[in-house]
């Protein structure tokens, strides 16, 4: 019997409850999200105790079907003090869905004297204190797994988290049991910690959850994971070079942020790639095979391990958006430093992402220097320590450019932009603009059809029909995403229509529904207008939906480009009832 | 012939222009309101080009009414991102309107490889290089005087303002010289600084402005000046005690919020009092008489000249905010440290009541010691320095709530709250919440009714009737900041209705108008509902309309009281079209 795990941090209550029937039907996103909507005060401060935080696997979570392990974390952020959603891979999310629990929600907050650490195992679900306070991630995980028995996952904050810093993440333990994977964005770390919550430990349940049509179920199964090995992205380029395969074609099409936005070019993209970094792994001889998944059930295989010269392991293959964070957008051109900087910040607990945006701006302003890796690696070390400058840049690119009064700071309702300029990828602008999360590159991926052909073919230097294509892409991003499938099964979504069947296919026979492929996306519409509801209840108007005003006066190098996307049509992206084209 | 002055930083050029109809009949804060509202876009960057700065004398500005020398500064603030005017005493408002100029208009910007200095004489206006840049406004002052003939007036901006910090303020010189005087609130140094105007230098005008019936002006003057003469608080307790001089009663009643608005009365309110101020100028002699005016024109002289042990000047005499700001709120309780905190945030140009709100929070948060004068000093004075410490402070309270995980932060659209804590005050509250410039003492005397039973008599616990008191006041002080007189004028407004029909009948002898009593009520709500367009314009809905959630939870130590004053009732406060009682 499905369920929902409500912890009381104020008396210490564990709770196992019955799903309300307004939240049937849903999982991953769709659920947080609707738990967030329905039971937050839109106006309660992110920190405070009126905030939930809420975690759930996906309606595909807990099965065989391929890449659907995702966790979902949820609140209102501290950051954009809208709705928040972040997912992860790593075992957590797929551990949580095979106990059958739904979703975890975290309510009120301890007293500050000390830190807790939840335990859900197939007998218990209980509160106790946690040994890991003041530790960073690492460590922590290291510290109470030997606490534990072997095969436990691990939900866990760094000191950023401890520090309730706004770009703080929550950490989830991959396959090797390193809390290496992230629900990074927003600064849900930051509401985890107000509530004295340190780590949660999931100890996995022992049965397969009970499908109502197994054959079915594992025919489409079957066809899914035969979809997304045949296709090029996802059944290659992704394992052989990671989600920073495609770095060159991005700098070749004039999308990839340089010095702070002020360029869209980078000279050195080639010594940060997705080939250079499968190149120096393989040379240096490293742990491990050069591609590896991050979870159970992937056949993606996107991630790897990255050797230092002596092949000694410096963490997990940096992405493409940290790759860009730590590379062109602070010119730093060394994928040592990059892999230093994408393990500094697994650690620390913070998003590579916003901390990036962040150093980008402290480089501009003259308080570091662009291109010094190694004064930008000090800086970020700081936030473990909980400086001043540590917390400026544990805060996000957005509080970063207020403290150091810059005007060039590239962010929507209070978080970093991603790897992609506006200006020339402008359906991926129009994301970054309207998407209720902020800027954020997992909101849809636009720049597909923008730059790769794939779901479409839209131009990516104009105007016209930004807004349709946003609209949709987002709209499957939000289906995917309360699914608890990885986002990069989107690349076969837009090609592969017999992928979504599949997908389809194995949502009726698990639950014996009677889905269609439209229904998916009515589940996506669903959970943006839910998410688009809270933010405007939050306070969050449609003036909110707006890139930073630079970006309309400042044109790119390479196109001479402004984002120049009307904001009619940004005001129209997720108002369903209006037609686009 | 009246005139606005447009300065076009980017191109040097400095044009006399006529006043357009849409500005006739308004000043001070009426006009930069409606300049602001009309000529910048919502939705620019604060900092960035598109951003203007305006100075504007009010209405009775250069004539012989009495504390009529006010200047309004108006621009879309950093800090609140909605509109802002701040105004502030000194000679500057006196020496413009003594030219004819209605308004400064300060737009696009400079390159930022210097600074600049807007010179303005009865025969020209110009742009020179400012030998001024880096320094902080005493010495700024010192040298830009030494380059100039004697008798002008100065507006600068200190290192917070070069720096762009949010909370940084606006300079204007007093009868002395000397930059003591602040438009402190809202960041509008940050603005100045952005455009690279390190000063604005007024050589005043020679003949007095004409008017349309100077007997009729004359006598009314006289009424005026009497009625202020002759009234309890501004003919006397303001000239003895200063601001402060009610501090003792406000903590009595349990409105001053202490220790970082955790507890509402501070045991050493003896100790931190206009009362003590007086008798400490007195014991040790220090320069010049025990109160004075801060520019020509006042009667109610409520500053004064506060020396150290030895007799030397410190700075001037706080005002009740700055007290309270760094007395009650950081359980500092030694006056000569206040003084000092005061010339130093008046040296560096930054507010006091913001810097002193991050203090409170930095304090809370373990990175500061409540109590620790010497260890707040040295951090305020790091502002000066543009350490990362220094910057968040120069940011304001609700940044550094931010930057340090704070819950308890009080500020309403990113403004620190001034000395009045909104559980016991919450007439006050309503104001604060309400004011489209955010949480501002300035923006309406409800304590006046709710504590010292001035201009009504509304129970400062009862959530009953503050709506209505808010809507009033608020309305008073927008028509008292468009006239260009002192807030303090209020207290014989609310009591004597002798002192506003002299004021209506300046207006009408200046100008050749035949306003009622009742035009100067509905100047103030032209201004409001201009401002309040203006914001939601800019996106701050009505959610942004209230006040931290932890007023409305955590009860006052005094009167077990919390902030309940209705949403329906704060958003009907400045809808003017909705009855209130």
């Amino acid at each position: 019997m499905a369920k929902i795990l409500r912890v009381d941090m104020a008396s210490g209550d564990c709770r196992f409850t019955e799903v309300p029937s307004l939240y049937l039907g849903l999982g991953g996103r769709g659920l947080t999200s609707a738990i967030v909507a329905n039971e937050v005060d839109p106006l309660a401060n992110p920190l405070g105790p009126r905030n939930k935080l809420v975690f759930a696997p996906g309606l595909l979570g807990g099965t065989s079907c391929a890449n659907s392990g995702r966790i979902s974390a949820g609140a209102k952020s501290p950051l954009t003090l809208g709705i928040k959603e972040s997912n992860s891979g790593g075992q957590p999310g797929g551990h949580l869905a095979s106990l059958g629990i739904l979703a975890v929600v975290i309510e009120n907050a301890a007293t500050p004297d000390g830190w807790w650490q939840l335990e859900i195992s197939p007998d218990f679900a209980r509160l106790t204190p946690c040994s890991a306070g003041g530790l960073n991630n690492y460590v922590a995980v290291e510290k109470l797994s030997a606490e534990q028995s072997p095969g436990c996952s691990y939900i866990t904050i760094g000191r950023a988290g401890e520090f309730r810093l706004a770009a703080s993440s929550i950490a989830m333990t991959d396959l090797e049991g390193l809390p290496s994977r992230q629900a990074a964005r927003g600064g849900l770390g930051a509401v985890m910690g107000s509530k004295r919550l340190k780590a949660v430990i999931i100890h996995p349940g022992k049965e397969i959850l009970p499908l109502v049509d197994p054959d079915s179920f594992h025919k489409a199964s079957k066809r899914f994971a035969k979809a997304l090995t045949e296709h090029p992205v996802c059944g290659r380029s992704l394992s052989e070079y990671g989600s920073a395969a495609m770095m060159g074609l991005f700098n070749e099409a004039g999308a990839v942020p340089t010095r702070n936005f002020s360029n869209n070019r980078f000279d050195h993209a080639d010594a940060l790639s997705g080939e250079r970094l499968n190149e120096l792994t393989r040379q240096r001889g490293g742990q491990g095979r050069v591609a590896r998944a991050c979870m159970s059930g992937c056949v993606m295989r996107c991630s790897g391990v990255f050797p230092d010269s002596l092949g000694r392991r410096i963490g997990k293959w940096p992405d493409y958006e940290t790759m860009w964070a730590f590379g062109p957008n602070a010119e730093i051109k060394d994928l040592d430093d990059v892999a230093r900087y994408d393990r500094l910040c697994d650690d620390t607990g913070v998003d590579t992402i916003d901390v990036g945006g962040a150093l980008a701006v402290l480089m501009e302003a003259g308080a570091l220097k662009f291109g010094d890796a190694k004064g930008a690696l000090a800086a970020a070390a700081e936030i473990s320590e909980g400086t001043a400058l540590g917390r400026i840049l544990g805060s996000g690119a957005a509080v970063a450019g207020k403290v150091y009064g810059a005007i060039r700071v590239a962010e929507v309702k209070g978080q970093a932009l991603p790897a992609f300029d506006p200006r020339s990828v402008k359906g991926q602008g129009v994301t970054f603009a309207t998407n209720p999360q902020g800027a954020d590159h997992t909101a849809g991926f636009s720049y597909a059809a923008n730059l790769l052909a794939m779901g479409g073919e839209v131009d990516p230097l104009s105007a016209e029909g930004q807004a349709e294509l946003s609209r949709r892409t987002q709209i499957s991003a939000a289906a995917v995403d309360s699914l608890g499938l990885c986002l990069f099964v989107s690349f076969a979504f837009f090609e592969t229509p017999e992928a979504v069947d599949a997908v389809v296919d194995m949502l009726n026979a698990r639950y014996g529904w009677s889905l269609t492929r439209r229904d998916l996306d009515l589940l996506g519409r669903r959970v943006l207008e839910i998410e688009v509801d809270f933010n405007r209840r939050a306070g969050l108007s449609s003036s909110s939906d707006r890139l930073p005003e630079f970006f309309a006066y400042e044109e790119t190098i390479v196109h001479k480009s402004t984002f120049d996307v009307t904001q009619s049509d940004l005001d129209k992206v997720l108002s369903f009832k209006e037609e686009l084209k």
